[in-house]
């Protein structure tokens, strides 16, 4: 028997790894080490157990230990790796009982990614959060709710939250005013969690734009509908302050507005986990996020990394990009899994797919937008049509707005947006499928997409703006 | 100039055909024969407007007489296309006021698909109902609406309905039971349709599973759907009689089975409308459809076909195929109009996409099945799985059920359907897509496909179905 399989890391990838190795070679031994206590939760869920519509912490996890106790693998929480050796095989482990070294026979990176809070200050004073994991969703949930309820039973999670920061918050007033601080995912989930509990809820985002992977129409109709429901957005407004005395009272922005607050969520993006790899001359990428091959391996042989830690191929471009999301994490883990189990399995490619809702819109994207496609050396040409979700004469049609783009001079679909309330964002996967097979616009235009009343109008919202571009495109 | 573009049959096909030929060569002279009164509707909507949530009938016009004229079409109604001389290069039109020839440069057949009742005695009593055409619709409607309803007003079109028929219907007391003979899309729509105006409603199926190409998965999901929403069903039951004084009163199975009832509607199936070619040379298919080429034109030159009385190349088998249904209908129209106009464009193939909403559950369907997969020379496999449509711990996450089928040796994705009351009808859209493209199931399983709590679990149902289907391919 080889050395064991080691997994750093016990979320999506590095479960998903270790429960695949496990199915397909029941013998080899498999560890993971978590330098927490959380394992393989959701963190897309965060948002929605704040605001209420789910009710326990614990309806987040997708094992529970004893589920991966049952699996046969050998989880260990609470352990953090903190060096890689590749020459001799180990890695370096600083658990309860002290550090100690592992050997491995392959090597599995599933660090994920962290919340960073940028360059704004007093971002660490109490009500101010990120959101990046179950503690910070815990303590956020604690705080909106009245004291005089059992915030901490009502959370759940009792085995494994931190108890004295989610009563903390539980003893507190509930907040008023809330300031989200970057109008992304996190942004504009949590502004819809936010307002759910009363609050009077500001958006603040560096840009013009909220959602900005998404472009600018996606952008607008969310800002349109946010609006609507209440928030109030403060576009280019570049944050620089969160003040008080022992916790949030202030928010203060560049050019002098400033908003008196109670609570804080801090959501302006993610960086790769790689610090333990800083002696292990793995190498990265641009980003900082670990480069692969196409099965998951790092240039280091026998050392692998997956999920929101490590790079993946474009779909579109067939270069290295990073784009951390939940199910590429997840696939690629499996792969990693069958690989070191002897069933060699790519991690696939990444297209970019992500999908959103902001109040009653849905929103999604998928490959690249018009300024991606022009850095990446394409000339693109975009087209932008609205048109309802359904027959014209059925109730429940809603207005839908498509974007593609493609390349000019080959016709080739390089990506795509949608926004609307009526079954908007699946449909994105209409043109997830097409990139993924490298289909030109008029392929597009003429695939045999469903039409019935009740579902789509007879040209499909993602046809009329194949058409739409097609057309273009012969001009 | 040449000779006129004529096309025969003002609704999907040939209006699309004469509006884009207009668009692209406007000094092009345009004449569509109509033999009916209606042009341009939404045949899909009928049971929609029987059931009530669309209000008037005019609302399933695509596009009125009057918009028909603006776009400079010169459509003649109630002119029926009685012969076709390709060597004289004209058609024989009779009219109101009689007899004529008219000549034509390009011409196309358009002329659609008629219901048939099949060997059902007494179909042609009255309260016995084919579902082909908006006469039917007013009539079924004027006749579920009581008699103190000015009926003819409430279901609108006065400028065009059989004013006689639905007043007449109008006048007689609403019917209490009834009977569908036939559990395809019209039988399925009819049931939600008449049980929606508190009729007792019974469903006759010759075979044991209702919606028969979409496979068992979904016919038995349909099939509990209708018992729980008060449908009775009767599985393996072949209607012979339809018996009655002056209406319908009973009806009669070949076993014996009989049910009083006051309302039938026969949806057994359709066939081509080509009985006017019979002396023009025109190759017909094994189905009785036209035959035509990529670009839709006939055996004959000058001559095209499109919609439902013509065939079209199948996306999976590359053999032609007849599927009447609304966007082929529509695309082939256009493309035709658009080669005619001096631009060759390419029908489109048919993947034999289909949707249909039964109560509460949505249902797709694309490509071979298995029977169809083996009958095309394929040695299919096939595999269902049934998970959630979004992330178990999000509210309203529903069970959805997908099957996939493939080939064995190639691995090359053949078809798939799909069930479920959560999004789930547009999720075949996917697979439509992925069939477009000619991609493996392990192709499929790679996409990246959108995931959001709200909308997808993680791996959608459909990656679910591909991982699953591949695992068996690789055994």
């Amino acid at each position: 028997m080889p050395e064991p399989f080691v997994v750093i890391g016990g979320d999506a990838a590095g479960l998903s790894a270790a429960s695949k190795c496990k199915r397909e070679s029941p013998d080899r031994e498999v560890i993971v080490f978590e330098k927490g206590q959380w394992v393989s939760y959701a963190h897309c869920g965060e948002p929605y157990f704040v605001k209420g519509e789910v009710d326990k912490l614990e309806n987040l996890l997708s094992l529970t230990p004893e589920e991966i106790e049952e699996r046969d693998i050998d989880l260990r929480r609470h352990h953090e790796v903190v060096a890689v050796d590749p020459d001799a095989g180990t890695v370096t482990v600083e658990g309860p009982d002290g550090e100690f070294e592992q050997a491995y026979g392959d090597l599995l990176v599933a660090t994920g990614a962290r919340a960073v809070t940028g360059p704004i200050e007093g971002s660490e004073l109490d009500g101010g959060f990120p959101l990046h994991g179950l503690d910070d969703a815990a303590a956020i949930r604690a705080f909106l709710l009245d004291p005089s309820e059992d915030a901490l039973a009502d959370v759940g999670g009792e085995a494994f939250v931190d108890r004295e920061r989610v009563g903390r918050f539980g003893a507190m007033d509930p907040p008023e005013t809330a300031a989200i601080v970057g109008g992304g995912y996190v942004g504009v989930e949590m502004a819809e969690a936010l307002s759910a509990h009363g609050l009077d809820v500001h958006v603040f985002q560096r840009s013009g734009h909220l959602l900005s992977p998404f472009g600018e129409a996606v952008g607008e109709a969310v800002a349109a509908e946010l609006r609507e429901q209440g928030v109030t957005l403060h576009l280019n407004e570049t944050v620089v302050r969160l003040a008080g005395e022992d916790r949030v009272e202030r928010l203060e922005c560049e050019g002098g507005t400033a908003l008196d607050i109670d609570l804080a969520v801090v959501g302006v993006g993610v960086q790769p986990n790689t610090d333990l790899l800083a002696g292990a001359d793995v190498e990265l990428g641009e980003d900082g996020a670990v480069a692969v091959d196409e099965y998951g391996e790092t240039s280091v042989e026998g050392v692998y990394a997956a999920g929101d830690c490590a790079e993946d191929d474009h779909t579109v471009t067939g270069e290295p990009a990073w784009v951390p999301l939940g199910l590429t994490a997840n696939r690629a883990g499996r792969a990693v899994g069958a690989t070191v189990a002897g069933d060699p399995t790519p991690v696939g490619s990444i297209a970019g797919t992500a999908v959103v809702k902001a109040f009653e819109q849905e929103c999604g994207r998928v490959g690249l937008l018009e300024d991606g496609a022009r850095e990446a050396g394409f000339d693109p040409v975009s087209e932008t049509i609205t048109t309802r979700s359904r027959s014209g004469y059925y109730p429940g049609a809603a207005e839908t707005t498509v974007t593609l783009v493609a390349d000019r001079e080959s016709g080739r679909l390089l990506g795509g947006t949608i926004v609307g309330t009526d079954r908007a964002a699946v449909r994105i996967d209409t043109v997830a499928t097409a990139l993924e097979a490298d289909m030109t616009v008029g392929e597009l235009e003429r695939a045999d997409l469903a039409y019935a009343p009740p579902f789509s109008p007879v040209w499909d919202p993602i046809l009329v703006a194949a058409k739409v571009l097609n057309g273009k495109l012969k001009d």
